[in-house]
Protein backbone atom coordinates (compact mmCIF):
# COMPACT_ATOMS: atom_id res chain seq x y z
CA UNK A 1 0.00 0.00 0.00
CA UNK A 2 1.43 3.53 -1.41
CA UNK A 3 0.62 5.40 1.47
CA UNK A 4 0.46 3.07 4.31
CA UNK A 5 3.07 3.29 7.25
CA UNK A 6 4.43 6.58 6.45
CA UNK A 7 4.62 7.52 10.60
CA UNK A 8 8.06 6.66 11.71
CA UNK A 9 7.71 9.42 14.59
CA UNK A 10 4.74 10.97 16.50
CA UNK A 11 3.58 14.50 14.57
CA UNK A 12 2.37 15.52 18.06
CA UNK A 13 5.39 14.83 20.42
CA UNK A 14 8.62 13.72 17.98
CA UNK A 15 9.19 10.04 19.62
CA UNK A 16 9.03 6.91 17.19
CA UNK A 17 5.77 5.39 16.75
CA UNK A 18 5.08 1.37 16.59
CA UNK A 19 1.94 -0.08 14.40
CA UNK A 20 -0.10 -1.49 16.98
CA UNK A 21 -4.05 -2.06 17.15
CA UNK A 22 -5.69 0.15 19.75
CA UNK A 23 -8.40 -1.07 21.83
CA UNK A 24 -11.54 -0.99 20.51
CA UNK A 25 -9.99 -0.99 16.74
CA UNK A 26 -9.53 -3.85 14.69
CA UNK A 27 -6.17 -2.15 12.44
CA UNK A 28 -3.03 -1.09 13.17
CA UNK A 29 -2.35 2.53 13.47
CA UNK A 30 0.65 4.51 13.94
CA UNK A 31 0.67 4.48 18.09
CA UNK A 32 2.91 6.88 20.15
CA UNK A 33 4.73 5.20 23.09
CA UNK A 34 5.21 8.40 24.88
CA UNK A 35 2.82 10.68 24.32
CA UNK A 36 -0.26 7.98 23.56
CA UNK A 37 -1.05 9.67 20.47
CA UNK A 38 -2.90 7.30 17.60
CA UNK A 39 -2.28 8.49 14.21
CA UNK A 40 -4.82 7.73 10.99
CA UNK A 41 -3.96 7.12 7.63
CA UNK A 42 -6.84 7.21 5.06
CA UNK A 43 -7.22 7.41 1.19
CA UNK A 44 -7.32 11.00 -0.08
CA UNK A 45 -8.88 12.74 -3.03
CA UNK A 46 -8.12 13.73 -6.77
CA UNK A 47 -10.63 15.91 -7.59
CA UNK A 48 -10.15 17.35 -11.55
CA UNK A 49 -12.86 18.14 -14.31
CA UNK A 50 -13.86 17.13 -17.90
CA UNK A 51 -13.45 20.56 -19.93
CA UNK A 52 -15.42 20.21 -23.24
CA UNK A 53 -15.85 23.09 -26.00
CA UNK A 54 -19.12 23.03 -28.00
CA UNK A 55 -21.88 20.66 -28.61
CA UNK A 56 -22.51 17.56 -29.82
CA UNK A 57 -19.91 14.78 -31.66
CA UNK A 58 -17.94 17.91 -32.60
CA UNK A 59 -17.34 18.82 -28.96
CA UNK A 60 -13.92 19.08 -28.23
CA UNK A 61 -11.65 18.24 -24.62
CA UNK A 62 -9.47 20.13 -23.06
CA UNK A 63 -6.35 17.81 -22.11
CA UNK A 64 -3.14 19.36 -20.27
CA UNK A 65 0.17 18.00 -21.36
CA UNK A 66 2.36 17.21 -18.02
CA UNK A 67 5.28 19.37 -17.03
CA UNK A 68 6.15 17.31 -13.83
CA UNK A 69 6.51 14.30 -12.76
CA UNK A 70 5.08 11.76 -12.27
CA UNK A 71 4.04 11.13 -16.36
CA UNK A 72 5.58 14.37 -17.26
CA UNK A 73 5.21 14.78 -20.81
CA UNK A 74 1.87 13.31 -20.71
CA UNK A 75 -1.49 14.13 -21.49
CA UNK A 76 -3.98 14.33 -18.42
CA UNK A 77 -7.28 16.23 -17.45
CA UNK A 78 -7.00 19.15 -15.04
CA UNK A 79 -7.23 17.50 -11.67
CA UNK A 80 -5.38 17.61 -7.96
CA UNK A 81 -5.62 16.75 -4.77
CA UNK A 82 -8.26 18.45 -2.95
CA UNK A 83 -7.23 20.84 -0.52
CA UNK A 84 -8.39 21.59 3.14
CA UNK A 85 -11.11 24.56 3.16
CA UNK A 86 -12.78 23.59 -0.24
CA UNK A 87 -15.42 21.82 -1.39
CA UNK A 88 -14.84 19.16 -4.07
CA UNK A 89 -16.41 21.39 -6.36
CA UNK A 90 -14.40 23.79 -5.63
CA UNK A 91 -11.30 22.37 -5.70
CA UNK A 92 -11.91 21.12 -9.22
CA UNK A 93 -12.11 24.46 -10.26
CA UNK A 94 -9.09 25.71 -8.77
CA UNK A 95 -7.44 22.73 -10.47
CA UNK A 96 -8.78 23.48 -13.57
CA UNK A 97 -7.80 27.56 -13.63
CA UNK A 98 -3.99 26.58 -12.39
CA UNK A 99 -3.25 24.08 -14.72
CA UNK A 100 -5.27 25.10 -17.64
CA UNK A 101 -6.07 28.63 -16.83
CA UNK A 102 -9.49 27.95 -18.47
CA UNK A 103 -12.75 29.13 -17.43
CA UNK A 104 -15.21 27.24 -17.30
CA UNK A 105 -18.76 26.53 -15.87
CA UNK A 106 -19.20 23.37 -13.43
CA UNK A 107 -21.78 20.76 -13.48
CA UNK A 108 -22.55 17.94 -11.89
CA UNK A 109 -19.98 14.92 -10.36
CA UNK A 110 -19.68 12.69 -13.23
CA UNK A 111 -17.21 10.16 -12.47
CA UNK A 112 -16.36 8.65 -9.12
CA UNK A 113 -13.12 6.24 -9.29
CA UNK A 114 -11.46 4.27 -6.69
CA UNK A 115 -8.11 3.79 -6.77
CA UNK A 116 -7.79 1.18 -3.77
CA UNK A 117 -3.95 0.25 -4.47
CA UNK A 118 -2.57 4.14 -4.22
CA UNK A 119 -5.44 5.12 -1.82
CA UNK A 120 -7.17 7.51 -3.82
CA UNK A 121 -10.27 8.28 -5.01
CA UNK A 122 -10.48 10.24 -8.10
CA UNK A 123 -13.20 12.55 -8.69
CA UNK A 124 -13.99 13.99 -12.12
CA UNK A 125 -16.47 16.97 -12.56
CA UNK A 126 -18.12 17.77 -16.02
CA UNK A 127 -17.82 20.87 -17.31
CA UNK A 128 -18.42 23.64 -20.02
CA UNK A 129 -15.45 25.81 -21.52
CA UNK A 130 -16.48 29.46 -21.53
CA UNK A 131 -13.89 30.44 -23.79
CA UNK A 132 -11.41 28.27 -26.37
CA UNK A 133 -8.56 30.49 -24.70
CA UNK A 134 -5.77 29.01 -22.31
CA UNK A 135 -3.25 30.50 -19.60
CA UNK A 136 -1.31 27.09 -18.18
CA UNK A 137 0.41 27.22 -15.28
CA UNK A 138 3.59 25.94 -13.91
CA UNK A 139 2.57 21.97 -14.01
CA UNK A 140 1.37 22.30 -17.75
CA UNK A 141 3.81 22.29 -21.09
CA UNK A 142 0.76 22.55 -23.18
CA UNK A 143 -3.25 22.98 -22.93
CA UNK A 144 -5.25 22.19 -26.26
CA UNK A 145 -8.33 21.27 -27.36
CA UNK A 146 -8.78 17.83 -28.55
CA UNK A 147 -11.61 16.16 -30.97
CA UNK A 148 -12.52 12.30 -30.03
CA UNK A 149 -10.26 11.13 -33.13
CA UNK A 150 -7.54 13.42 -32.12
CA UNK A 151 -7.34 11.95 -28.49
CA UNK A 152 -3.46 10.37 -27.69
CA UNK A 153 -4.80 7.52 -26.20
CA UNK A 154 -1.05 5.94 -25.91
CA UNK A 155 -0.18 9.15 -24.49
CA UNK A 156 -2.47 9.65 -21.67
CA UNK A 157 -1.09 10.09 -18.07
CA UNK A 158 -3.55 8.28 -15.85
CA UNK A 159 -5.88 5.41 -16.24
CA UNK A 160 -8.44 7.21 -14.12
CA UNK A 161 -8.36 10.25 -17.13
CA UNK A 162 -8.98 7.38 -19.83
CA UNK A 163 -11.87 6.01 -17.82
CA UNK A 164 -13.31 9.13 -17.99
CA UNK A 165 -12.84 9.84 -21.56
CA UNK A 166 -13.89 6.69 -22.46
CA UNK A 167 -17.30 6.99 -20.73
CA UNK A 168 -17.96 10.51 -21.57
CA UNK A 169 -17.57 9.69 -25.66
CA UNK A 170 -19.32 6.68 -25.06
CA UNK A 171 -22.10 8.18 -23.30
CA UNK A 172 -22.44 11.10 -25.93
CA UNK A 173 -21.90 8.55 -28.81
CA UNK A 174 -25.28 7.41 -27.73
CA UNK A 175 -26.92 10.33 -26.70
CA UNK A 176 -27.29 8.72 -22.97
CA UNK A 177 -27.90 11.50 -19.89
CA UNK A 178 -25.24 11.88 -18.78
CA UNK A 179 -24.93 10.42 -15.05
CA UNK A 180 -22.64 9.62 -12.26
CA UNK A 181 -20.13 6.74 -13.43
CA UNK A 182 -18.49 4.93 -10.48
CA UNK A 183 -15.54 2.23 -10.79
CA UNK A 184 -12.65 0.35 -9.32
CA UNK A 185 -9.19 0.91 -10.95
CA UNK A 186 -7.47 -2.49 -10.11
CA UNK B 1 -9.65 24.21 10.66
CA UNK B 2 -10.49 20.91 12.62
CA UNK B 3 -7.80 19.25 10.88
CA UNK B 4 -4.84 21.48 9.88
CA UNK B 5 -1.58 22.03 11.23
CA UNK B 6 -1.90 18.90 13.46
CA UNK B 7 1.72 18.43 12.52
CA UNK B 8 4.26 19.70 15.35
CA UNK B 9 7.28 17.16 14.47
CA UNK B 10 8.14 15.44 11.31
CA UNK B 11 6.49 11.70 10.27
CA UNK B 12 9.66 11.06 9.28
CA UNK B 13 12.45 12.03 11.05
CA UNK B 14 10.45 13.42 14.32
CA UNK B 15 12.25 16.92 14.40
CA UNK B 16 10.05 20.11 14.58
CA UNK B 17 8.09 21.17 12.07
CA UNK B 18 6.72 24.64 10.61
CA UNK B 19 4.17 25.89 8.45
CA UNK B 20 5.93 26.92 5.03
CA UNK B 21 5.05 27.61 1.57
CA UNK B 22 7.57 25.23 -0.66
CA UNK B 23 8.81 26.38 -3.75
CA UNK B 24 6.21 25.85 -6.61
CA UNK B 25 3.05 25.51 -4.23
CA UNK B 26 0.85 28.06 -3.24
CA UNK B 27 0.12 26.57 0.57
CA UNK B 28 1.46 26.15 3.75
CA UNK B 29 2.21 22.41 4.49
CA UNK B 30 3.90 20.91 7.75
CA UNK B 31 8.00 21.16 6.39
CA UNK B 32 10.96 19.52 8.14
CA UNK B 33 13.74 21.99 8.57
CA UNK B 34 15.44 18.83 9.45
CA UNK B 35 15.13 16.32 6.75
CA UNK B 36 13.21 18.39 4.26
CA UNK B 37 10.16 16.40 4.29
CA UNK B 38 7.09 18.15 3.27
CA UNK B 39 3.64 16.33 4.92
CA UNK B 40 0.30 17.63 3.37
CA UNK B 41 -3.04 17.21 5.06
CA UNK B 42 -6.00 16.48 2.91
CA UNK B 43 -9.89 16.37 3.35
CA UNK B 44 -10.75 12.68 4.34
CA UNK B 45 -13.55 10.71 3.92
CA UNK B 46 -16.84 9.18 5.53
CA UNK B 47 -18.68 6.50 3.71
CA UNK B 48 -22.24 4.97 4.84
CA UNK B 49 -25.20 3.29 4.02
CA UNK B 50 -28.98 3.74 4.15
CA UNK B 51 -30.32 0.39 4.44
CA UNK B 52 -34.42 0.44 3.83
CA UNK B 53 -36.41 -2.18 4.48
CA UNK B 54 -39.13 -2.65 2.36
CA UNK B 55 -40.90 -0.95 -0.73
CA UNK B 56 -42.84 1.71 -0.97
CA UNK B 57 -43.65 4.73 1.72
CA UNK B 58 -44.31 2.14 4.18
CA UNK B 59 -40.11 0.57 3.33
CA UNK B 60 -38.51 1.53 6.85
CA UNK B 61 -34.71 3.04 7.61
CA UNK B 62 -32.26 1.56 9.24
CA UNK B 63 -30.70 3.66 12.45
CA UNK B 64 -28.36 3.06 14.80
CA UNK B 65 -27.69 4.64 18.50
CA UNK B 66 -24.38 5.83 19.20
CA UNK B 67 -22.61 3.97 21.70
CA UNK B 68 -19.35 6.68 21.30
CA UNK B 69 -18.81 10.29 21.38
CA UNK B 70 -19.26 12.30 19.53
CA UNK B 71 -23.18 12.43 19.95
CA UNK B 72 -23.26 9.45 22.15
CA UNK B 73 -27.26 8.37 22.59
CA UNK B 74 -27.94 10.25 18.99
CA UNK B 75 -28.96 8.30 16.31
CA UNK B 76 -27.05 7.76 12.87
CA UNK B 77 -27.00 5.95 9.17
CA UNK B 78 -24.22 3.38 9.82
CA UNK B 79 -20.87 5.25 8.64
CA UNK B 80 -17.25 5.68 9.66
CA UNK B 81 -14.04 6.78 7.95
CA UNK B 82 -13.08 4.60 4.71
CA UNK B 83 -9.60 3.29 5.51
CA UNK B 84 -6.52 2.60 2.97
CA UNK B 85 -7.53 -0.44 1.28
CA UNK B 86 -10.89 -0.44 0.24
CA UNK B 87 -13.29 1.17 -1.93
CA UNK B 88 -15.82 3.84 -1.12
CA UNK B 89 -18.39 1.16 -1.34
CA UNK B 90 -16.81 -1.45 0.95
CA UNK B 91 -16.54 0.82 3.14
CA UNK B 92 -19.75 1.88 3.69
CA UNK B 93 -20.91 -1.60 3.48
CA UNK B 94 -17.71 -2.58 6.45
CA UNK B 95 -19.29 0.32 8.83
CA UNK B 96 -22.92 -1.42 7.96
CA UNK B 97 -21.68 -4.21 9.29
CA UNK B 98 -19.28 -3.46 11.85
CA UNK B 99 -22.12 -0.67 13.41
CA UNK B 100 -25.61 -2.64 12.74
CA UNK B 101 -24.31 -6.15 11.92
CA UNK B 102 -27.43 -6.07 9.07
CA UNK B 103 -26.83 -7.98 5.87
CA UNK B 104 -27.54 -5.53 2.86
CA UNK B 105 -27.56 -5.47 -0.88
CA UNK B 106 -25.29 -2.17 -1.82
CA UNK B 107 -26.76 0.02 -4.22
CA UNK B 108 -25.23 3.70 -6.00
CA UNK B 109 -23.76 6.62 -4.63
CA UNK B 110 -26.54 8.10 -3.33
CA UNK B 111 -25.14 11.87 -1.57
CA UNK B 112 -21.63 13.24 -1.48
CA UNK B 113 -21.81 15.92 1.23
CA UNK B 114 -18.75 18.34 1.72
CA UNK B 115 -18.22 19.10 5.30
CA UNK B 116 -15.66 21.86 4.73
CA UNK B 117 -15.09 23.14 8.31
CA UNK B 118 -14.01 19.57 9.27
CA UNK B 119 -12.25 18.29 6.52
CA UNK B 120 -14.12 15.71 5.32
CA UNK B 121 -17.00 14.81 2.37
CA UNK B 122 -19.40 12.17 3.04
CA UNK B 123 -20.68 9.18 0.82
CA UNK B 124 -23.78 7.81 1.58
CA UNK B 125 -24.91 4.64 -0.73
CA UNK B 126 -28.67 3.39 -0.90
CA UNK B 127 -29.30 -0.14 0.14
CA UNK B 128 -31.34 -2.59 0.27
CA UNK B 129 -31.78 -5.07 3.63
CA UNK B 130 -31.89 -8.50 3.18
CA UNK B 131 -33.00 -9.49 6.69
CA UNK B 132 -34.95 -6.98 9.33
CA UNK B 133 -32.45 -8.89 12.08
CA UNK B 134 -29.10 -6.92 13.40
CA UNK B 135 -26.14 -7.68 15.15
CA UNK B 136 -25.18 -4.66 16.90
CA UNK B 137 -21.37 -3.74 17.75
CA UNK B 138 -20.15 -2.33 20.24
CA UNK B 139 -20.33 1.55 18.68
CA UNK B 140 -23.92 0.79 18.61
CA UNK B 141 -26.12 0.87 21.72
CA UNK B 142 -29.34 -0.15 19.42
CA UNK B 143 -29.72 -0.87 15.84
CA UNK B 144 -33.89 -0.33 14.63
CA UNK B 145 -36.06 -0.02 11.81
CA UNK B 146 -38.36 3.06 11.47
CA UNK B 147 -41.21 4.43 9.21
CA UNK B 148 -40.82 7.95 7.81
CA UNK B 149 -43.02 9.15 10.62
CA UNK B 150 -41.07 7.95 13.33
CA UNK B 151 -37.84 8.70 12.42
CA UNK B 152 -36.45 11.05 15.79
CA UNK B 153 -35.37 14.36 13.92
CA UNK B 154 -34.64 15.96 17.05
CA UNK B 155 -32.06 12.96 17.87
CA UNK B 156 -30.14 12.72 14.61
CA UNK B 157 -26.27 12.52 15.52
CA UNK B 158 -25.50 14.89 12.08
CA UNK B 159 -26.35 16.58 9.78
CA UNK B 160 -25.52 14.81 6.99
CA UNK B 161 -27.17 11.88 8.02
CA UNK B 162 -30.46 14.46 7.92
CA UNK B 163 -29.66 15.89 5.03
CA UNK B 164 -29.58 12.12 3.82
CA UNK B 165 -32.81 10.87 5.05
CA UNK B 166 -34.34 14.31 4.11
CA UNK B 167 -33.49 13.37 0.37
CA UNK B 168 -34.50 9.90 0.48
CA UNK B 169 -38.14 11.10 1.70
CA UNK B 170 -38.71 13.55 -0.51
CA UNK B 171 -37.43 11.46 -3.55
CA UNK B 172 -39.28 8.39 -2.79
CA UNK B 173 -42.68 10.60 -1.93
CA UNK B 174 -42.53 12.36 -5.26
CA UNK B 175 -41.60 8.97 -6.93
CA UNK B 176 -38.10 10.42 -8.50
CA UNK B 177 -35.63 8.02 -9.60
CA UNK B 178 -33.24 8.27 -6.62
CA UNK B 179 -30.23 9.91 -8.64
CA UNK B 180 -26.75 11.56 -6.93
CA UNK B 181 -27.22 14.52 -4.80
CA UNK B 182 -24.24 16.78 -3.80
CA UNK B 183 -24.47 19.43 -1.59
CA UNK B 184 -22.49 21.28 1.34
CA UNK B 185 -22.78 21.51 4.74
CA UNK B 186 -21.92 24.73 5.78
Amino acid sequence: MFLARRFKHCPTCGSPVEYRVPADDNRERATCLSCGAIHYENPINVVGTLPVWGDGPDGQVLLCKRAIEPRYGFWTLPAGFLELGETAAEGAQRETDEEAGAQIALHELYCLLNVVKVGQIHLYFRATLLSPEFNPGPETLEARLFHEHEVPWDEIAFRTVRETLQRFFEDRRLGRPFQLHSADIS
